[in-house]
């Protein structure tokens, strides 16, 4: 950390601040320049990022120098890149993994024969909610314990692991016993209860990035899990909130690439809800995978307008199957398959 | 709501539209532009509002005509404010009301002196977190029950009703037996659950705005909670994320004549968090008074410096007491009073 | 200037900076921590700032400690704020100073009526466009030289002294002739030539925010009109661009007491343009005047209906009488007049 | 145009406004609802676009059913897309053009010896500034003249055509003189005296996105150019500025789909600024021509830590040259060539 005082400050504020940082069992190093003082604080820098420093008068600025996350950070694995297993599928290996289904779960035939679909052209896991955060309580809030029979059963008959959103942690044990991973959703990335709880769980973890946060607040979130135990964690870039009006939500894939570099955790990008229009998800898509994305999560739909939820965004089930196919060209053209 | 074609959408196509329309139980009534068709839905906008309707081939947008929310509306009184009682105190009527507190309880001491402190000053109602959200998992995460508890302590010894979070539908029960208002932060705006969960609570609630949410997400987060049965809820304006990083975060005063015009409901205000520095907490207070806030909600610690969270925004004592003097003013000014 | 070198930095990397650094005539205090070597850069830190340091290997990052402004901060005129003068009427001292007028000149009837009414009202300052930033081609441009004409036809009916836009630095000689004070719109705020040009003339210049500018920004773009000679400089709040779209723009109060305590140039707010919405200016402006701005631009046309241009914002006569009453009482609340 | 009025408006209100609409020219097409009056205004949205309807009494909202822009339109073309020459370089074939240089033109041997050494590597036209908008007037501003000359002159050695800035409509004689495209950087986009000077230039113009401009915005700015006649337009998405501060803008690659599905311009990707991280560039390109971009711009110099401008950011040149040979793989999979 290193605090910068004030050109006012004087020197019993800047002996004070010094105090303090000894008081705490750090070190201060000092150098004085002709208009401010810089102390630099040797030690933990966990102790020292708890501190309100910049309320100890006379200091005008405190600027970390170490990142404020330690098990999702890429150096912890010593560089290396996690897998992560959802049922028999890897993700974060050579293979970009394809993850797709409905936004919500309709009803037997409709959950049964999109995973047949999909799994047919090459989605390597099904999606689809059971409960669903809606913005408005008028709007279809998802069948519950029953969507989650129903993926389960479209699991067997798939075959495809099932990955679907956990809202409330009164609900874990029901998801648990269905679902092969669970999904935080964008509205509830620092809901800081939940991120405890399914840290606690066996089950992988899928944390999607909240509208309005920052690349260190999606670590700092995904570090909760990881800090209760539960490494088996992805990260899903899915759109941020930007002044930007066309599109639902602004895709940030700059978010790829510095993720990758960041941490070992396998980055996912759903580019439905990122840009949130059918017909531009492909492009999107294809450029997730070349900016270095393990995977993908597309929303299909057999009958978009007749869909509970997000019907606007869902591809047919035929414009999913040429997206796979030019999905996986380019995939091979930046060393990867699907 | 408004169905506007796309220039080529073929007579099949329109006609599909209208059918979909009169399937759903609405009227359809259409009129032919030299480019475009426009079609008016005459009926309950609810039923419409539900459909994927730009996912119906040759849709080009869809514009409500209506707003969604309708128990929070200001329509829903007849154009009048709601008053709502946090233990004998009205928030929404001719007085502008102070809370106050530090940003979490820390110990017996702490609390009962700033409360005691600042009821003196001026204060009507205690704030203080026993819960803590925090973007880190390695920061402190706040009493919890014995939070609660002190800050109990502290309402019976300074006669200051007590506001406090909830984070979890798991705490709920703790919650309401120590509290006399239930605070949902910022983070947790869209936590549906949580929402349905305190809709259902005999407390007052007051809901913080997410940082990216608009005043219409709000706007629905808050028909969450009336459509449960509570009507007693406070809307509370913190500061959104915007691109500027001098401030911690953009407080949106503009959200406050638009929240007065659109609803009944109570405004109220935090400069604290909502620039996140303490020099200029009282300028933004005194703004927030100026555009029509129904109340303030200020943090205050005896040391800001030893302080377990956010001792760099909170004010002195004395900074609180000369706030009063000076919101005072204003508020007359304005016709009000504190 | 100081600069933290990466993990992984080999010790010929660091020798190399440190090289570097002494090239530059600079000094280096370097502090090696276990993980990461921290370098303090001494001596000009206008150098330094030019030097693209995260380019040299090894470095991870580099934090300036001094503010890249000189002239227009604060401490520049050791603490004090600046008046500026426009006609005979001074910005910046105990007077709050309203500016009103039409979005544009229409017409010599439509600018001298407004003129008078406005004046009669407690206006001190008249706006008016003759040279229009308008998003589309095809939308009203302005009168140009005849609209800059009639401006000073209604000054001498009034007494009024002129602000208006100059877009372009062709048209400065024919802005100068007429103008009391040169206005440079959001839209050219990194306009650099013509922030050189604005810094050479004999006016003074108000500068309005950009709708991204940060308040850095703001003070730089300021810092090129100084630098070129001319202090009298005034800098305007208009709202900026952020994901809420109820509102035009999101009119920024926190800048007020920031710029305050940053800059000795006076602060303006135009609460019009701010939020966009005719029935919300009021609360804003008196919003601003209790956050501390030393003035404040609003939009008054005779026939909001007809106008040429931002009809939908304008106050109508009336509403602008009741404006001036009330601001009065909010500036006598915060120690100031109107 | 939609015209929606307010629950409360009277029948002289709605009278009033079908006023208004006859009066200029128009037809109304009036449907009442329980709750509100649509009116459907038919005849030229152009004429009534300008009109500020909210303005009218009774009106609440005023949606217009037609896109603002005509000349940029993809419609405009038939829906086929247009192909710019750059000196004998198409953009917008099937084609990739890659533009790369340094940030600045800084002296004969450098931007000599950078031409040379990205000509052997692929790229087709060679970027350079001599007139650089920079956010401190302390920075280094470009050589002005002699850089145009010192652009030709590299021209001239590598066979390379030029794209070069302008920042202001004196220079715009010049600079014709020297560059085969003109470019209009993000801070100028909406500088619409310099966009209607370039409209009559008869060189092609690469008109870059405002960091705060919408899509929308974007293609207004380039109706003024096509407008003015000069339809040899490129559009460069190039970041925009979001709450992200991890990179340095966001790159906004959703702007390519949408830009090709809009409008017949060719659309051009900057990654060097939209990222503004030398080690993410990379990535960054791919998914750019993965999402559809007709060319990429990317800086490069020989010696970054010794860049006059933008040294941070600039790839090396062996760095480019394996960008070129991925780029290429890209293009390929999409069904392009580089």
């Amino acid at each position: 950390m290193i605090i910068v005082t004030k050109p006012e400050a004087t020197e019993e504020q800047v002996q004070h601040i010094i105090d303090r940082i000894l008081e705490w069992g750090l070190k201060a190093e000092v150098s004085r320049g002709a208009l401010r003082t810089v102390i630099g604080v040797i030690g933990s820098e966990d102790v020292i990022r708890e501190k309100p420093l910049t309320a100890i008068p006379g200091v005008e600025s405190a600027t970390p120098v170490l990142k404020p996350y330690k098990l999702v950070a890429r150096e912890f694995r010593g560089g290396n890149a996690s897998h992560v297993k959802i049922g028999d599928v890897t993700v974060g290996g050579p293979n970009v993994v394809i993850m797709s289904g409905p936004c919500s779960v309709e009803s037997s035939e409709q959950i049964g024969s999109i995973a047949k679909i999909i799994g047919a052209s090459g989605a390597k896991i099904l999606r689809g909610g059971a409960f669903k955060p809606r913005t408005s309580p008028y709007s279809f809030q998802g069948l519950g314990v029953e969507g989650l029979r129903l993926l389960a059963e479209a699991r067997k008959e798939s075959g495809l692991p099932v990955i679907t959103e956990i809202m409330d942690t009164k609900d874990l044990e029901a998801v648990e016993q269905y679902a092969d991973c669970l999904q935080v959703g964008a509205r509830n990335m620092q809901n800081f209860s939940l991120l405890k709880e399914v840290g606690r769980s066996r089950l992988p973890v899928m944390l999607k990035r909240g509208m309005s946060a920052t690349i260190k607040d999606l670590l700092m979130s995904a570090e909760y899990i990881l800090s209760e135990g539960n490494f088996n964690v992805l990260l899903c870039e899915r759109g941020i909130r930007t002044f930007e009006t066309y599109t639902r939500n602004t895709l940030d894939l700059n978010a790829v690439p510095v993720l990758k570099a960041e941490t070992h955790l396998p980055v996912i990008v759903d580019p439905t809800h990122g840009i949130g229009l059918r017909e531009h998800v492909l492009p999107m898509a294809l450029a997730a995978v070349a900016a270095g994305a393990d995977g993908i999560m597309v929303e299909v739909h057999n009958s978009p307008e007749l869909a509970k939820s997000d019907g606007e965004q869902a591809l047919l089930p035929d414009e999913f199957a040429d997206l796979v196919v030019r999905l996986r060209k380019v995939a091979e053209a930046v060393g990867r398959s699907v």
